[in-house]
């Protein structure tokens, strides 16, 4: 049987920003969650997933290609089609879930310093 | 470009419970929000298909077949893999965020008064 994980206590256990947890798995997706702070990820995008994101606490900005970045709030959900270069940094620390397939790599196919593989995720 | 979409904002456009609206997708999955209050959810499984319950507001009484039923509260994640029966309910309304493959029915083969179809979702 599975276990029930609470969010918040989950978030508790993770030090580093920029570190996606795994958390669970429904069937192709995974469901993480990862803490942000900075300006350390790199413009990208995943050729063949779409990338869910929403804000369990404070704020992002997300900036798609070509167009003005924009600032999402608690309670907030975007999804960056396939595809599409993005890039999220944050003022303050900002917590987010994040939804997408088994098969995206944490920062595309750009490898920068704070990419994980699916295996330091888990 | 695809659009924000703030959950507590968009909870407030539901008016009926046990009526799945999808919210987003992600490749094969939707991902949904609904409120519960009662007890209409059968029994029920989805044979090929994990299914992720996220409590946004509230509490959940969460039954898997031959298991004593738990409560889910805010902040908490489950998710029912493929195959297993069970169940959900609630004492006072519940406000949940769902994961699942777009081929999953709502009440998996079991169909009962408060069975939508996808098209009933959207």
């Amino acid at each position: 049987m599975n276990i029930i994980i609470n969010i918040p206590v989950a978030l508790k256990s993770i030090r580093n920003h920029f570190s996606p947890k795994i958390i669970g798995e429904v069937n192709d997706v995974y469901i993480k969650i990862v803490k942000i702070l900075g300006e350390k990820v790199p413009l990208h995008n995943h050729v063949n997933e779409d990338e869910l994101f929403y804000i369990l606490e404070g704020a992002l900005e997300m900036e798609i290609e070509n167009n003005p970045p924009f600032q999402m709030n608690k309670g907030d959900l975007y999804i960056v089609k396939r595809g599409v270069n993005h890039k999220v940094s944050s003022h303050n620390e900002c917590h987010l879930m994040l939804i997408e397939n088994k098969t995206a790599l944490h920062t595309g196919e750009v490898s920068v310093e704070i990419t994980k593989s699916i295996k330091e995720q888990k």
